[in-house]
């Protein structure tokens, strides 16, 4: 079982979420996750979608997203030459015993106190899926009330394989290939 | 038009998110924004949702997204008592001579390189969407080369409305309401 993670660009349509997440239910493809969010082009959105699968799967997810209409332009983000995030929200039970402990844990990571109560903190944390986990894991026996994530998102390191679209959505040559 | 965010309790089951988009999609309802992430506890995710619509049409779909098997528990989370949290990354086209303004501008916002090469630079910035919006303002006429974001995710603040579930999914009563 390989991970993958596929950057694809589709047309900022009604329903296309809908469309690539039917495609992977559908035919019972593993989803990690899926986020999705408008590019600084308004016609377009980037969604970034982390599945699992052995090479053959992986092959035949990346042609069926290929067919989909909306689908502009796909690739596959590897570990070496790109950077991939999430963003993880997690509300913590804690009293004026404990405060400080999970305030010392949350700096050492620096993620950020978002807001704080008599009893509970919310912490932001960014980072890859080994630093959110090596996180959750150091917060040891305290107390986890909500925990909110968003999935991951990425972009390629450097320019190589960078693609624009002119005014009639076609490939345009940039200059940095 | 009024704009809201669901935060939605759910079994972590194969097909949930397809099952969500979907039935926005099919109903025609807008969809701003969709994450999902597992909890804490592994069988439950949280998937948050922006939506916008009439009152009556969110009355509905508030009305519809209950009735879906796999929904736990849902919440509005308002403005007032809550935090709501986006990640984006954006590639920039640099060089020697801007390449100083745009990181002094991502200073301004707290946001990190994440990476840098001869002609670009990645950006990782977390905030809300008023703030997302001002760093990209505040860009101006910087190329920006490629852009993924993740959608909103959030949490209540406090813990007034944390609902915890037992062994066998019953609600239990924790302490703090």
């Amino acid at each position: 079982m390989q991970k993958v993670v596929f950057s694809i660009l589709v047309d900022n349509t009604a329903g296309v979420l809908s469309r690539i997440a039917g495609l992977f239910s559908r035919r019972g493809y593993n989803i990690d996750s899926l986020t999705v969010g408008v590019t600084a082009d308004p016609r377009y959105s980037r969604a970034t979608v982390v599945t699992r699968g052995d090479h053959n799967i992986l092959d035949q997810i990346e042609k069926q997203l290929n067919k989909l209409e909306d689908v502009v332009d796909i690739k596959k983000l590897e570990p070496d030459s790109s950077v991939c995030r999430e963003l993880l929200l997690v509300k913590v039970l804690c009293d004026d015993r404990n405060r400080q402990d999970i305030i010392s844990i949350a700096d050492i990571f620096r993620a950020k106190i978002v807001d704080v109560s008599v009893d509970s903190l919310v912490i932001e944390l960014v980072g890859d899926q080994s630093k959110l986990s090596a996180f959750l894991r150091m917060l040891g026996d305290t107390e986890i009330l909500e925990l909110a994530r968003t999935g991951i998102t990425g972009l390629s390191r450097g320019t190589s394989d960078v693609k624009m679209y002119g005014e009639n959505g076609e490939l345009m040559d940039y200059g940095f290939n």
